[in-house]
């Protein structure tokens, strides 16, 4: 069971620093608590004593009488260590911290911190912020915050205080409400994933919303813990999240304002996804979002239908199927056929369906095409756009006649399993026959690309439960079972020689010991061992510099390629020898690898970094000049498994490269994948290895090989 | 002048099929003329007869007394000629035809249109529509349609009247009105340029909105006028413009809504751009674009600063600033000074400028840190961001001190020649510090991204002017004063040889007569002259079939690179013919190319082909993979002059490669934009040429050399 039953289904509560003066959190969140109908009981404490809002209050915890679930921490940072200890002391299982003035001012903050985190650790208490504005919990009745909550389908989970307010407004002007809502602050113990992991088992949440700022991590494992927490919660319900610093200079803004060491907004955005998190923009995206979330049924695909009554409408709302990555497909011809015989001849209906002027002489026609859109087998989902709500303007007749309609299609949606989202531009003006169908089922919005959008993000939904469902499925590629032993050993000597980087042959028996297929390689130590080592493997062959401290190979003239007779590798050794000490005087040269010349392929590259939020990573991406003047890589965070690489190798733009670009042949995808797969498991059981650059990989149409590798252990 | 002074200026308007039955649009359009308080003579004719509003009515337009400027048609097609030869017969000067039932239902209805337009030019009278919804005129209070509008800065041209509903809507919402409004319906004769022409001259227009699904164009000339009217215009008034049809799908669903025929999405594009107009993508975001526009100072550049009271407000804002276009750098120094002699200490001041809290205590900070901000040279506008207008909720002290600090805002604002944009989460409410601001020169806006897009839009004008300002100025690549008689000659040629397509030795002389840069080059019609001819050249060189009949010449296996003797040069010319006669035997074969082989480069394509809506284009890509994988082309209509052909080389997501990619030398990219200004002028010249292709050009560090070339006739 989740450590936060308490904090959201606590039988009694503690407000300490409860107040009477109406300047003060204290006199707010006693409001709220009580005005809200906690069902539970409420305890005041207060050093001032007397009676506030008509309850007693008490002077410590200690003097509250029998047991309190959750304590609400609302005093000056001076006081708040012996009160975290009487809390401890008095059994509290959560604790949520409103002040202000922990971390967020500075490093003595930070040590306050540390203290009251040793506090709640030993005492098994978990806390919520410093630096919050407390939490809220529709199935307890419980507002322990200062805003003005009501209950209803959505979670969310906050960063930041001003966004709560902010989101709150629009929820309220949507009749949106709250299952559980929180402000995380300072992060202190309670993080994301806590929560995350809490709603979960919340049968009332129906969507998840998170406004993220970044992630407080004390080990690369708290970052990876909330994709893990993620990816379970959204299995069971949609998650969306806001998450700021997404350009350079917000990233620079989003350090300053939160204190913390960002990762790479690349690498977040990958973890979101990866996650299972729908990524959004804004705090509008975010509640558009859960409007549908919580009013429609699933989307099983990306073919909408447009139904209009404009053509100019059902063209925009046709552009933006494509920018939210839906399909608006030509209608098979049996659904054209149903829909000529209820629309005049002038009404396209190849998609959209456009009744071009019909509703006026008959307004049905809105709902029976509707009908014939939502019983096609080859749409997922209808968009509805144009005018719709506006009629009523014209007549008493017509008032009536749009409301029985709306009533009918309401009835049809619902009979349906299909989602439908709908655009008005009479919205704003609230007419009564919108009001009803929001009211039904269908989330009714103003403009055309937030209803086109909306619908792009429940279809998303269908796509990461498919992920999430294959990837947890574990498919993994073949890697030997003593590859972590053999590994410690390699890494363990290169340790023991003072090392922290592979030289070249280190590197390639470490990939080896995973079950990547690297070709013989022979490490000459003389011009004769060189010339022998090339008669064993004959053809053509490359020579390469072994040294620890030569790492830019090419640039010290320590690499020979076409090497094609004893003599010339006799003589190559020497050269590669010779540039290399004249590269660096004092390097120390193991010799020269010998290796058969590959044959090339697309140059790719597959390589792994670490993280400051998320730790090891692992990136493909096309070689040479895409991934320098392009940057056209994919990144997961480590380890995953083959459903998820598969999808990291097709994400990159220039895909067309490797799919047998200029007449060539595909190349072998699922080997790509398979590497990528090996490398994050590399990186994810190997803590030691930080980065590794297999660069370049030469992919081909079956197999690949892999030209070079380097190995960067842990300084 | 423009022939539209008497649609927007009339001194007297008559309205045919003025009707006293309210469910007519003659009904309607009478009562807006009328109850708008036209400043000039109205007069009704109806066949009906009788008084309507008070006013007689005319059996025909020749019964009605005195001059008639302009005519209002709102009578069935069938009786539309006779009608249209009376009015020419009264002297009208511009007719709108509100009817429906022309070309948007057939080709009878086409056909009907061909009468109508064949009247109006004889009679040198200028239609709108048919089909369209009317005209609105603020300088003389004319409002010659069924829509409620009212004056204003904002002069809109639409090709859909539910679109005008729409944008009227929340226009009326934002107290936004017009100056002048129309709808151009099928675009008989009227077209898009003729408004935006028109708007030129109108002083009262602060910015021109315009709605388009296409331009109806007869020829090529009407695509390219659009674009000269619009850089006319664009030079005084900014344009903003939605174009539909943006997707494939779109692009499809347009066509069959306009039924015209679409050219391509990715030109029009660049229509637009090279126009000087802006394009959005939604009703919104348009009306944000005309608020700002009326509302603001100009802004001079992209570096703005972000003040907020939230730092997550500021950071989205600061993300967005870089989405939209817009620089949010770190700010000056001696800023950063005046503002901690403002702020406490833990308020970041890098920008965005977080006020962090501190305006409960002191809500001056928002005045004194906006007055530090537009003092700033190296500030350009200022976005601020967050929970302004929201104070007031606190007490009733705050909300007076919320109005007094905004109106010093707003005087600061006033006296700056700087623009400011402001968010606010409480912007839905209207709190009344919030309606003064947006009264007194500061759009204010619900949303994060809203504000900063506009800030974005706002800004992009000042580079639209200077590059308007520098196109107009006329400098081009240099070209050869008698270029088009002799490549006439060729042409002629070409033609009387009944060909359509050049070989390559004549295309590289037009290229030529261009003053293009073309290495010699020898038609050898023997082994012989081949040899005799690579003997002139010596060094290295490369040998190509020409024959009219073998397109591809590679496939064809005409193409021998290398030779590099007379021998050589001699067996190259058997091989080449050899394998031409196998490809196609009954190919025509004018001989054998010789040139030099030049030296390679950075591969490139310069291109150009014709778009049905703008004619002639030029085209910019980098060649080989990146054209075919990652389709990174610019483009522009012919004819473009030096600066716009800079910037569309500027323009690929490749740039880096011309750069100095991989330490290579930057290349010579002067060269590649004087190619493209030729080519440009080349198709603009000379109309017979329909398609060009250089490909590859090699781009180098000093010029560049065209290494294929293809022109295609017009057949």
């Amino acid at each position: 069971m989740s450590d936060l039953v308490p904090l959201f289904q606590p039988k009694s509560v503690a407000l300490i620093g409860a107040s009477s003066n109406s300047k003060k959190y204290g006199y707010w969140t006693a409001k709220s608590l009580i005005e809200n109908g906690f069902e539970g009981d409420i305890h005041l404490v207060s050093r001032t004593g007397g009676e506030i809002f008509g309850h007693p209050t008490y002077p410590d915890i200690l003097s509250v009488p029998g047991d309190v679930d959750m304590a609400i921490i609302a005093i000056a940072p001076n006081h708040i260590l012996p009160v975290m200890e009487q809390c401890v002391e008095k059994g509290v299982k959560c604790a949520i911290v409103v002040s202000t003035g922990f971390g967020e001012t500075g490093p003595e903050g930070k040590e306050l911190e540390r203290k009251m985190l040793e506090i709640a650790r030993k005492g098994n208490m978990r806390v919520q912020g410093p630096n919050c504005m407390g939490t809220y919990s529709a199935v307890k009745s419980m507002n322990a915050s200062i805003i003005d909550l009501a209950p209803g389908p959505m979670s969310l989970v906050l960063q930041s205080g001003n966004f709560g307010i902010d989101i709150n407004f629009n929820a309220k002007s949507r009749n949106l409400g709250y299952s559980c809502w929180a402000t995380i602050g300072n992060q202190l113990d309670m993080r994301f994933h806590d929560f995350v992991e809490y709603i979960e088992a919340d049968d009332d949440t129906k969507v998840l919303l998170l406004y993220m700022e970044g992630l407080r991590v004390e080990s690369e494992e708290d970052g990876r813990k909330f994709i893990k927490a993620a990816q379970k919660t959204a299995a069971r319900v949609p998650i969306a999240a806001i998450k700021i610093g997404r350009s350079a200079a917000g990233a620079r803004a989003a350090a300053s304002h939160t204190g913390s060491l960002a990762g790479s907004e690349k690498v977040f955005d990958a973890a979101l996804r990866q996650a299972g998190v729908i990524r959004v923009d804004t705090p509008r995206q975010l509640l558009d979002a859960a409007e549908a979330f919580s009013k429609c049924k699933p989307a099983k695909g990306k073919r909408i239908a447009i139904l209009t009554d404009g053509g100019g409408h059902g063209v925009m709302a046709t552009d933006f199927a494509e920018r939210f990555n839906l399909g608006a497909p030509v209608l098979s011809e049996a659904t054209q056929d149903k829909l000529k015989e209820i629309l005049m001849p002038h009404c396209p209906i190849k998609n959209p369906v456009d009744l071009a002027g019909t509703p006026e002489a008959d307004m049905w026609v809105f709902d029976r095409c509707l009908d014939v859109l939502l019983k096609d087998p080859d749409v997922d989902g209808v968009v509805i756009v144009g005018l719709y709500g506006g009629y009523a303007d014209l007549s008493e007749e017509f008032r009536i006649l749009e409301m029985d309609v709306a009533k009918s299609m309401v009835e049809r949606i619902a009979a349906s399993d299909k989602p439908v989202v709908m655009h008005s531009i009479y919205q704003p003006q609230q007419p009564e026959c919108l009001k009803y169908i929001s009211e039904h089922g269908v989330p009714v919005f103003g403009e055309v690309d937030a209803a086109v959008r909306t619908m792009g993000v429940l279809a998303s939904y269908a796509d990461i439960k498919k992920s999430l469902r294959e990837e947890a499925d574990g498919e993994l590629a073949d890697m030997p079972h003593d590859r972590r032993e053999r590994v410690g050993a390699i890494i363990q000597a290169v340790r023991a020689s003072g090392r922290t980087n592979l030289v070249e042959t280190e590197a390639r028996n470490v990939l080896r010991c995973y079950g990547l297929n690297i070709d013989e390689d022979y490490l000459a130590t003389s011009a004769d061992e060189a010339a022998a080592f090339y008669k064993r493997i004959g053809g053509k062959a490359v020579m390469k510099i072994v040294s620890p401290d030569i790492l830019h190979k090419t640039d010290a003239g320590g690499v020979a390629l076409n090497i094609d007779s004893e003599a010339k590798a006799r003589e190559a050794y020497e050269q590669l020898v010779k540039n290399g000490r004249r590269y660096k005087s004092e390097a120390d040269i193991f010799g020269v690898m010998v290796t058969r010349m590959l044959p090339g392929g697309v140059e790719c590259i597959i390589g792994s970094s670490h993280d400051n939020t998320f730790g090891p990573t692992v990136m493909f991406g096309l070689g040479g000049i895409f991934v320098e003047i392009l940057k056209d890589v994919s990144f997961r965070v480590a380890p995953v498994n083959m459903p998820e690489c598969r999808k990291m190798i097709r994400e990159i733009k220039g895909l067309g490269m490797l799919q047998g670009a200029r007449g060539s042949k595909p190349c072998d995808l699922e080997a790509l994948a398979e590497t990528a797969c090996i490398i994050s498991h590399l990186v994810d059981e190997m803590k030691d290895v930080v980065e590794v650059d297999l660069n370049p990989v030469f992919a081909r149409e079956k197999g690949l090989s892999i030209a070079d590798a380097r190995i960067i252990l842990r300084s």
